[in-house]
């Protein structure tokens, strides 16, 4: 089987031109298939600002309302996704740029939640991989803004690291998949300040003691459920690591390796 | 060689969810293969105000800076774009959205005006016609927003009218072409409040005797000069005329037609 690159990278990223720039270069030289998921970064918070809507939380949660879903469906799978992709194409990568509702390439429902109303926020149902093959196929690469659709025409807000868990582990049938999260820590830390305390490698039962201990919390948990979820269900290989160190992640010698 | 329908709405037409909806639907049940272009609309301009961008005119032209570029990109590609998609989705047609970076699908160069610097605008160079063809080979219809790319890295704001020109023209050596362009008005007026003055086919000598009677003036000059450009380039067939007869201007039965 070829090789696959699942590689997510986060809002920070980003939100940093020189660092989205080293990134994307790291992104052009992998060798074999490749699909980049970009999240959101502060441009959707700041453009909520000016235009006066204000973001709603709950539970420390933000909920995505009819104003939040335009802001988002604009910053990401608009201003962000297409500067990715020029910048790509001037890299000499034939990228395309896609969402969840382009060619039907990810159905979701809009999340039922009886405590909390996240508003149009989607969880995902089906990834449409004869696309994702047919287009890199023909040596395309990939980029994918994290909106999805209902397939009754309603745009959804969802997870970025969710999505390339799911496009991953949709084709670890077809390739040998790599998924690679790239965010603004080393890896798995010990100690949350301190980059030296990097855990290399980290399987179930050692998680599953972190967490119980405390040192693996809040958004490093679901990150962490999608690693082992991706594994489980044919994966290759998951690294979590510095988005500045892509190459180094996409070579396997930085960041924290995930395993069964 | 099979039929393929290159519509194009305007603005006006994406600021109305009903006869948005109602262009779709006609565009839902073209027999043959089909491309969308759609304009920008109100929105852009809206949005430029609630963040406090002011819009420059030159000579009634806007100019494209920076700021009005991030916007029409978040706007065009991003929100009009694949709410679109989503709701072309739901009628059961594979839609796949795409700006002009996608693919490289069109290939732009800043325009060079020795008078005024329009920005940010781009001048058309090159459509990846294999890319279309590839795309509509698989049943999709493709949805395109009028922002393009120079190679480089830069996004281009880039004429919708044109575009469909440009496309329509390129896709002429494989396809039998039908060039659609749907606006506010009934088709070519003798008197521009009557809509039952409409010229119901024209040619290139009326086209310049009515210019020259100052009776077509305005935007509608290089509409009709794109449209001519068509004709004299392999497209089959061009019609102008109003966004809400959409399936009439499929059927030939509404609008202008344009004939060399």
């Amino acid at each position: 089987m070829e090789n696959l690159y699942v590689i997510k990278i986060g809002g920070n990223i980003v939100d940093d031109p020189t660092l989205l720039t080293s990134c994307l270069q790291a992104f052009a030289q992998v060798k074999g298939h490749a699909i980049l998921i970009h999240g959101g970064g502060k441009l959707a918070t700041s453009l909520a600002t000016s235009m006066g809507v204000e973001q709603k939380m709950v539970d420390g949660r933000r909920i995505t309302d009819e104003a939040t879903l335009k802001i988002v469906t604009m910053v990401y799978a608009g201003y962000i996704n297409k500067n990715i992709v020029a910048q790509l194409q001037a890299k000499g990568v034939d990228a395309i740029g896609l969402t969840g509702a382009d060619g039907n390439l990810i159905k979701a429902h809009q999340r039922i939640n009886a405590g909390i109303d996240f508003g149009f926020v989607g969880d995902i149902d089906t990834i449409n991989t004869d696309l994702l093959i047919e287009l890199l196929s023909k040596n395309r690469r990939l980029v994918i803004a994290p909106i999805t659709h209902d397939g009754k025409g309603q745009l959804l807000n969802t997870n970025a690291d969710t999505i390339a868990q799911s496009i991953a582990t949709a084709l670890s049938g077809t390739y040998q998949v790599h998924l690679i999260y790239g965010f603004e820590k080393e890896g798995v830390l010990m100690e949350i300040q301190d980059p030296s305390s990097i855990v290399l490698r980290m399987d179930r039962p050692l998680y599953d003691s972190l967490k119980a201990q405390k040192i693996i919390v809040d958004g490093m948990i679901p990150k962490l459920d999608n690693a082992f979820k991706a594994l489980e269900h044919g994966v290759q290989s998951v690294i979590i690591g510095k988005a500045e160190k892509m190459n180094e992640l996409i070579n396997g010698t930085a960041g924290t390796t995930i395993q069964l």
